[in-house]
């Protein structure tokens, strides 16, 4: 007999089946909206999936969906929360205190100014004009204060927010992480810098005809783990991956016929986002237990796919035959060195989606910083371009000319994501500590990945990380798979291991 | 200020408006199933696609939509039929009538008997076994029956059916018109079939370059007016145009390497689809003013394209020198008198979607002659192969060696589509009448082929057809463009002029 306890907890399970169906569908929408909408059927495809967004904005704060959780979360089916009940409850529950606690009109407020903030700052980018964003940002900020006070926190404001991304994360236990990074960070990049080595990146701006690019990336993307027959890789502007359904994960890149890294390493990224979503428990999609842990977890795998595994020198002895092949124009008569050199080009820039493994945890860094001073008060948005740069200079020893490839240049804080930018080097950081702990325990990757052999990775990563979903937090799951707690030291001493030989440091 | 009704109707609009919205989020996750699915996304795409049929169909049943209605029927808003307030509320409340009139048990009847209808037929088509397919096509038309006696009629059950694809249409006039169609047919393709002039069709299956093809295609639907900033081709197994926004019409085809035909005319056929669903008002979209009167008036626009523009000498006296130029292996050193004549090829044949312009309408009388039959009774299922035989014998003096390139052949009863097939002759009749009542109004519509202006008709079409949507039935819409009833002779004059000269007929 069924109790009355798993009656109502069938009940929650199927209503959160059926939003994650409604959701997937608004996937979907976004999906085709970045792939394949014809020019002129923008406007129509907005409307429909603001129609879809309320829909399902509305199943999520059901009055219904709080009585039920009120009454499971001190049933039997929560006793352990690691079960996949006591995991489905606890997290529905979670989300679901948080949203009750914003007022519809912060909600709707936020909505308005992260919408018309991102298209006065397409416009003050294209202008370099920080004077005509300024008044949208101190009001972002605002209203980011005031999301804080209505979510609450227990010491600093920035808490609830990071908590929309790196659930259950502390910002002093990340501001403890990253200032350990930059610590360890600077002298290195700057060492690079003043290295006499440098590679010749020329060998990557040659030319890469697209239709060998497409067929080579997608090789690739399918010997390290990703199933196309649950899957798709297309083109487009900016890249992503989407989860549409348990046995749909899309993924895209863009080409560029004179530029090797973009659509390459794009896609390598973009797959190990894909791999995570397609090693999450497929019978249990909609519900906790097979959904992502964090932002900060999910960038851990894609950034393991693309640097880690991606630019390490065993994945080009198994690789560059093949690319040889493929690109005969631009490879045959190149040695893999000089070749293997250039994918490991560290050097301090201006932009970070444009740069390296090494110095664009820097960048996360100075974001980092200047949004904890902007939401508490202590800088004023007016003073911002200026604490960039000073940054810039500081950490990486450059300095941005102008705001557009300064302060300008990321969408995020326009979008109202104030929290989110951490997460990018948090995922660096889970990355190299996973890596070395997989490497403990499965034996010499490096080896493995020379003869073309990615399956043990991708099994150790799908039994150890994916199929947990959010059985664990991220913080719960780096502690059982490493015994320790997050530390800047794996990175720091993957990065100085490959690049010290390369740039010829001690 | 708004009057009371005006507020009921503005509201009325609003509801409408969201359940298009949904229907068309409904269309695209169709043809993404159709174009972009991974292989193992089908069960979970059928499950999202359930539930929002679901939602679908609550909100087209909403009891506050009947009221509505109601109180607006009477209003002045409804005063003028043709209005765009009279016409969507006309066409709302006799959806809304239809709709309540079915219990729920026997639509989910229906649904399910369609649904594993289509799987046995599948099976059973596959096997050449019609036995094991029987007994669901008696359940599926017994169905049936229940649904007109359900939703009432005053003479035939089929008027009941019929209504459904072709609104207001009546059984009789439908039988008077294919009959006489019938009578004017059988001797022309018997003629024909007895000539000793057969074109070389072999022409068509030299080798055409799917590039080449693409590329062909794609020029040819975008000359005669299909507008790729509002719409996309794409490819798939069995061709199809669908909506899926004011301005995102995407129509599909599929290449043989081999056969130039399958392809380029069916791009054409489905292009006409979407000039016409491009030429509906945009701003009234998702309301009956901005919609397509019937199925059979659709089809009048994909034939008009595909074989009366299509097929035409002065088509091909402009589109020729390009097509030799795409295909040079296969046209190049080949006659256009030969190539036309190839591509209207005319021959008794067994496979409906093969058939050519002429016999293509007794096809579709025999299917006509029997589901009326069978939904009478007046014809056992059991006897329907004979039945079938019989006809082919007796209307195309071919016979059918097997029930799968038989009775087998489409899957529409299996489907639960009945009242469905004449719409396709309906749409060669409309086709014939409008085109004769073109070159009335704008003179030589060949003259202006040959020198590659498509652009007159296209708008003629717009103006008289398109924009009108559901203000006019498609029996007054005929009536008003040409002055007459709808009538067999125009497509008889059409194929007789076409093909006399190429068979050497009298």
């Amino acid at each position: 007999m069924v109790s009355k306890h798993e009656q109502l907890y069938n009940q929650l399970c199927q209503h959160a089946r059926e939003t994650a169906m409604l959701s997937a569908t608004e996937s979907i929408l976004g999906w085709d909206e970045r792939t394949m909408l014809p020019p002129e059927a923008a406007e129509y495809r907005a409307e429909q999936m603001t129609l879809l967004a309320g829909m399902i904005h509305q199943r999520r704060t059901d009055s219904r969906l709080g009585d039920w959780l009120g009454e499971l979360a001190t049933s039997p089916l929560a006793a352990d929360p690691h079960s996949d009940s006591g995991t489905t409850i606890r997290q529905l529950k979670r989300e679901f205190d948080k949203r009750v606690k914003l007022p519809q009109s912060l909600v709707e407020e936020l909505t308005r100014t992260a919408s018309l903030g991102q298209h006065v700052w397409q416009q003050a980018r294209a202008n370099d004009d920080f004077a005509s964003f300024e008044p949208l940002l101190a009001k972002t900020f605002e209203l980011k204060r005031a999301q804080a006070e209505a979510l609450g926190y227990d010491k600093n404001p920035y808490d609830a927010l990071l908590d929309d991304f790196e659930p259950g994360e502390s910002t002093a236990n990340v501001a403890r992480v990253l200032s350990d990074l930059r610590e360890a960070l600077v002298p290195l990049v700057s060492a690079i810098a003043g290295s006499s080595r440098r590679p010749d990146v020329s060998i990557l701006a040659r030319r890469y005809p697209l239709e060998m690019q497409q067929g080579f990336a997608r090789d690739a993307a399918a010997q390290i783990g990703f199933d196309f027959c649950r899957g798709r890789l297309d083109v487009t502007a900016h890249p992503f991956c989407t989860g549409l359904g348990p046995h749909d994960c899309r993924i895209t890149t863009r080409f560029d016929e004179n530029f090797f890294n973009s659509a390459f390493f794009g896609t390598l990224h973009e797959a190990g986002h894909g791999i995570y979503d397609q090693g999450l428990r497929t019978e249990l999609y909609g519900l906790p237990p097979a959904e992502a842990v964090s932002l900060g977890i999910h960038e851990s795998q894609s950034r393991m796919w693309e640097n880690l595994v991606g630019r390490s020198r065993a994945f080009w002895d198994h690789f560059y035959p093949t690319a040889q092949q493929s690109f005969p124009d631009a490879l045959s008569a190149e040695r893999l060195d000089r070749f293997y050199f250039a994918v490991n080009d560290v050097r301090p820039s201006l932009i970070r989606v444009e740069a390296d493994e090494a110095t664009y945890n820097l960048h996360i860094l100075i974001r980092f910083e200047l949004e904890q001073a902007l939401l508490t008060d202590d800088l004023q948005v007016a003073d911002l371009p200026a604490a960039w740069n000073d940054k810039y200079s500081k950490y990486l020893g450059i300095r941005p000319g102008n705001d557009a490839d300064g302060v300008l240049q990321d969408i995020h804080w326009a979008a109202g994501l104030v929290g989110y930018f951490p997460t990018y080097s948090l995922g660096n950081l889970y990355a190299s500590q996973f890596f070395a702990q997989a490497e403990r325990d499965l034996g010499s990757l490096s080896s493995q990945f020379a003869r073309g052999e990615f399956q043990p990775l991708g099994d150790w990563l799908r039994k150890n990380i994916h199929t947990h979903g959010q059985r664990y937090s991220a913080a719960e799951l780096v502690q059982r798979i490493t015994g320790k707690t997050l530390s800047h030291a794996p990175l720091i001493a993957h990065l100085r291991n490959k690049l010290a030989p390369l740039y010829g440091l001690n």
